[in-house]
């Protein structure tokens, strides 16, 4: 890591467990970035709130990279402007419409998939839960015929890319959802390229992803707050 | 209009009323693209739904960009698509900094005043209408800050950008939704900036917008369908 005031020192506001957050962190790996972790508490929103205050005042969330003193604030917008200011390693295709189709399928795994998963967490009425797993599941199949119909590894081709990247909730996060509140969300049968692809994912970003037994206690404890009643902070 | 076949043809699949659409409208204008515009109907789903099925098979929404054949979705991700393959009078900044700011803001606008809109015609609890529209006034002021900032005519200087292009909801489209539904929103002594900015834009645009009489009819049959417990289409 480059010292302070040298003028191109990168850091990265996060949370171990986020999904959002790790997004960043492959990115600048895959660039060979040297960045400084900053870690927030999610048991000290006192202390995580002025951080995110003085950086993310607009959504208060992480990731935050803040490079050469200037914030960038949500995952996509960061990799993006990663991809853009270290030019080697490109995340994005060169080709302008299947940059557009990987946009497209980055905020399509967004909306569809990463955001339905971690509201489940939240969701106390069993029948509920289960339509939105289902739906989730849903949404996979359509990922599935995409990774299917492209013909490769990844759906970055040989290395991953943003949809890769994107959609990586499917790994640990997901195992560990499916686990807490007894769903089931990826099926081998019905998804079996993204089956293989998750083993793939895992060891191309060599296993860079929270301990499964911390994201475990962490979610059941989380849901168990949740179905008491308990206000919380945001996932 | 260049003819069928002639290799660099663009289609664009829309409907009159939708701010999303508007918006491809306005970006292919500025970059001086000729294209054939696809009405679909709103009132006719079986006719809709079938060219929807073919070209955006995912989420059967509109815009639908044609280009060579091959279609883009998604309003923003059309945005970029035409900008990096048209590169006159570019809708983007061209700083990686820069561009981050535009899509973290257009995402913004997106999410904290478009959606929250269109979801406002569909609401029947005054009440929770109240809640929903100061929510958006909120975010407003978010934006008023943001623009006051800039210190410039338009978020992307002396013409528009991508956050103006994504804005546009804050012209006829919220006039009518604030009418239909008697909600006040924009706020000349809360959104100076923004009051300002709405004569800019429309001036910019040339008036490009739905017409205002159409719209408040169109907003009120749908409102009160709702009201009356219709099922009906997804605005």
């Amino acid at each position: 890591m480059s010292g302070h005031g040298s003028g191109d020192e990168v850091e990265l506001l996060g949370i171990w467990f986020s999904p959002y957050v790790r997004r960043v962190v492959w990115a600048l790996k895959m660039k060979g970035i040297n960045y400084e972790w900053v870690e927030l508490s999610f048991r000290d929103p006192k202390n995580r709130n002025r951080s995110l205050l003085k950086h993310n005042p607009v959504t208060k969330r992480v990731p935050v990279l803040v490079h050469r003193g200037r914030p960038v604030v949500e995952s996509l917008v960061i990799i993006e402007y990663i991809d853009e200011t270290w030019r080697n390693n490109p995340v994005l295709p060169s080709n302008p419409y299947e940059r557009a189709m990987a946009r497209f399928w980055a905020n399509f795994v967004d909306q569809k998939i990463t955001e339905v998963l971690i509201k489940l967490l939240s969701l106390t009425d069993k029948t509920q839960m289960e339509e939105e797993a289902k739906q989730a599941s849903n949404a996979l199949a359509i990922l599935e015929r995409e990774l299917k119909a492209k013909g490769e590894r990844f759906f970055g081709g040989e290395t991953i890319g943003l949809v890769d990247i994107a959609s990586s909730i499917i790994t640990t996060w997901m195992e560990a959802i499916e686990e807490v509140l007894d769903v089931h969300i990826l099926d081998p049968r019905i998804h079996p390229f993204l089956t293989r692809w998750r083993i793939d994912f895992v060891e191309f970003v060599e296993h860079n992803l929270p301990p499964k037994d911390r994201l475990l206690r962490f979610y059941r404890r989380y849901h168990q707050s949740k179905i008491a009643g308990v206000v919380s902070s945001r996932l």
